[in-house]
């Protein structure tokens, strides 16, 4: 089983940037964790700050995977061409919030890309990484 | 620990009502799984279908549990009382959702509730619950 | 062939409350009338000012019954909940308000429930409901 | 007692246009039925697909006959004047609806002319045109 | 000299028609006194409760006469159409309403074809109309 | 004279909940004040989560009191059919807040309630209901 | 008979603002051409560039003139406090744009006043002052 | 104890103006009531009609006095600058409208000064004013 | 193969009206090309200032030919009703442009027959409609 | 002559995405097509995932080729970017889309580059690209 | 050179009005270090809490003044008028706040003022106002 | 000290796009103005049609440089993710334009960056970016 990690714009700073938000640790240290968690997964990580490059991510793996966990950081919020690329391959996609939009500003509340992933989840800190990867194992 | 399971309007129905967006089976018939995944859990069940009942019931363990997986279905998009009620309490909340709620009607997409929970998450189906008992318990 | 009338919020005080609107009559003096109209159907009538209620009566002849006469008052123009309740159930239900709700404030002129119902009318005062009926006979 | 069943624009297709929604039975047909179940009524039918047309025939019976029973179609959601010419008569008119507009695309839910109408209907198929002759027997 | 009147949609019903808001005379009455109020200009009136046919109208003198006085009535508030036949002319036209529309319905504040008028009044009663061949003559 | 003060959802929780808005006194604690600050008057108190059953409390002293002070929490900002109850009943409302609503989030301020109530009030605290008190027995 | 012409913010540019808009006239010399043309009324012209001068105009006249000539400038686009001070006085008000407000931005299309005002008119020019108080007389 | 009444626009006609909505009453007159019901309290009066003048006021007493009861009318619903001048001084406000401005139009249901006053009312009359003082005596 | 191109209102102004928008040539000098270039089409022309004609010719043709190339002019962003006649005939239909409505005012954006059209097409000036005629040609 | 086929985000799928609405044919099998129809023309194809290198490539060719074909895929919707580079360079721009987008989703209706582009087209399928290089051949 | 700096209401409590956000210095105080850092510029200062009284300032020095460094604090959301002032005069204004607005309330990112201003600035605390002057200096 | 500054997309076009908006000097020459007029600073220059790419920069120098004066162009107005980034950095950012957005498209007048940035101007030219420089260095 193959899993694509997919992180968007400014979650290369995590550990660094608004700790107070989005905790201390960088997601690299974590990764370990989730590959410890899922030792049976293959799981590949990566991350981008530009929406084109996530997009070839998307594809790259979309018809040969069997699921990505999806952090779109901003670009969730205003891409359309994410959420066309999503609904344009056939691999299952979860989308995952570390922290809980909803209670940020109002225009982290929507989504442009949770209609064409199977679900959606925030809140739940770096856990809810292994919370998706458990949920795309279960689902198979 | 201690945990309940809350849920809303018309999910009684569940097993009954549009099985291709819920499934067919009952929630009754799925606590019997949730049980035995969680052996070491006091799971408790309601459901109502009063907006005041369910507040009476977040208001009866919301100082003495461990957590409550909240479904309040309908009332996720027009109830501002079950969210007070929600921010009146101690325990942490999980808003949970069957189906993918983004991808059905634009009133769906708003919560009342989510930015006084823990964590949201929508789509994973009955699995759902269990996601979010098990982030309950990791949390601990 | 069975049908429920069922009438939502401060429907009690019909001949009470504002009878520049709503007329003189109780709702109870004047189901004699539809009873007498049609003598071959079983009719019964529920009422209550709770949301919740109003949900539990649908749940419970929706899989029954041959149809359901609602008038579902401001909760019409509140209530995801009962909108879905309809939705749930297999009974046909037909949407009546007694004065035209088009003609009064403009949040009365949008329905959560219309979409759900076979049919909706408005403004043919008491009648309405005899209206109502005589088309789930006559659909048959 | 004389009533004026008025069409708007579209409604000459009738039983040849999208018949999954307003069926298979032109209006024309449909008449003869109307008229042999209130044979004691004299009931004219007009149609055109324009407005002006439309309120020309609004103002022409509009000071003498007992009823209009009015589908005005698509102007039914666009049209100030048609509302202004109902409220310039005498003739109290029945707003009627075939298919559930309001099961349909957001910009059929308004209507301008439902205000200054004595009643609405949708929903009931060729059926609303005879609930609505009924009502105006009723009312007299 | 030579100016157009043209009147729209239900204006045909002035004297007869809500004579609370628009007066007791017909305005085939009133115009008697507005050619006796300028009686070097020459006079036309026209009326129609078609879109188009004012269209045509406008089309028809707007290379040739002075001046349009023109009261579209309800399609003021609705009419792309007729807002762009008034740019296509070079006549001037001078958009009269009888009552203040600014004091009724919220729909009747917008109109489409001030823009392209030289002049708008409204709430002058039918003296507006000898307001407007007024200022006609004097910008000549 | 007789006075029903009655408080809607998760006003049961004062002293308890949000103590930084709301204060430390439960209720029932500051209704001893309350009635010795009006002797002469009888003063009932009732409280609940449910929309349903406010509206029937409503109904139940409407036509027999003298006043109601009406603190309907969450529900203020939702519900047309609890605005509906006090414009159904006789009894005059006065509508109380104990923090100011304006100065929270956006949606706490709009009132379904306001315009059928005789005043308006919020920010006082809990002294807020014995300024409606004066205010009733000083308009007898 | 008396009536006040009462002019707004930046009137007093006339002539030297923007004069492709407004012309090159200042409005003192205009009040010349006025006052012969109605030589039996007493004409007295104030302007202000405070919201709350013009009220104290209008309050000082308003149970005294035959007629107010307004022109309030930008603020007939914000000021709820002088649409308030119309209708608080007896002395009709005719609101007068010398420019087309309907051919310029959005936000000048907008009037608090109009509403409480018995005619209104844009675009014809400083010859608008004549045309209104033509008007005030011939009603008298 | 000093405390400051201040009226804004229009507030000047009281007795004169609309005295279905405000009484008949001069505020002068009723002024006299207020200082003879609390005569231990030194109480001052102003009026303006201008946004400016209200600001000089709240400035001049907001580090002295010990309450503000402010009625500034229309400007309640657009003055920004009123409301900065409120968070700016640190003497208490009170905002108080004599009539319910939520049963009258929907943009006097907006307060731009409400969120910066500790207290809102509305509705309650003139005794309003009497029972705003009261507050500021109690929580002195 | 049969096609109608179907001019809607201020077309029969081509050449005479805004020539800097739409050029100086009548539409009738540019037929004679475009029956030149498909010598083999027969190709039928049309032309109407009224949207119930404008139906009607949508009707006549809208079972029998191979297609309409419709250029609605301003009713394309009003009318309901020509967009339901298009959705209930056979005959594709290409929505026409001569300018780039894209680049005039925003309610020009907005088409409300473009969704029941096969294609729509704006700024190719009169060759657009050589265009629309060579892909109905192609897609036979 | 020379011209630029530029398409964007997920136009590198066609053949594989959702071939229901974007046909199965690859693009590139197209172009071959496209060629042989104009074998006198310099045909450049580019395809990019990225908003900033479609930007690039806008930039590269638009002061030097004779037309840009263009289908930005979702970036239409969002990027104001694109808009500007297009309005920055001279080369003329058509843009394509394959499918009619105005039969899908609410925000695909709305194009931040149109206004900018000499012509728009939707819904001719590829052979769009062929109807745009023709017309960019045509108005030479 | 003559530079009027024209500061808008509330500007007088600086250094006493929320000092956190404004900071502790009195603007008079920070008066002489601007005049300092330019001393062969004329520098006039004004302030005031009308909005009148702004206008009158503008009017005053905008033909003969070589720039105006305006801050119209509240006014800048709401003021039509002042913006028109601007627009009538000659002197080019630059627009400036203390605070970044852009970091506040939401109304507080709306200026009426700025499109006729040369150019705007926020955030830069009082040293802004130095700013301005060297770009007026500079511009010259 | 070191500065980064920081142009988007279409900044490379200066000097060539829209003389008429943003001048004809390039960037790279003006460059060398503004390193000679702060000698003492080290002066980074860097330009990217990428949204990504300014992530990447903004990350790059966002923990050690001492300013960022940035330009984002078209992003400034659709950008969650750079809003994100410059308040995930320590380096202040100062947001420049050279052009006066807020006399642009109304779409120009919000920013997503601005309220993460210490400071915003718009209007000043090229000379803004001086300006901004200028403050950087006085802050420190």
């Amino acid at each position: 089983m193959k899993i694509l990690i997919l992180n968007g714009p400014n979650l290369n700073l995590l550990g660094k940037r608004e700790p107070e938000i989005y905790g201390k640790q960088s997601f690299e240290d974590y990764l370990i964790d989730i590959k410890a968690a899922f030792p049976s997964v293959e799981i590949r990580y990566e991350q981008s700050n530009s929406e084109g490059k996530l997009i070839d991510f998307i594809h790259e793996v979309g018809f040969a995977y069997d699921g990505i966990v999806l952090n779109a950081g901003a670009y969730t919020h205003t891409s359309v061409a994410i959420g066309d690329a999503i609904a344009g391959v056939n691999t299952p996609v979860v989308e995952v919030h570390i922290s809980n939009v909803h209670a940020r500003e109002e225009f982290r509340h929507k989504s442009f890309l949770a209609k064409n992933c199977i679900g959606v989840m925030a809140g739940f800190g770096l856990y809810g990484y292994q919370m998706a990867i458990d949920f795309l194992i279960k689902r198979k």
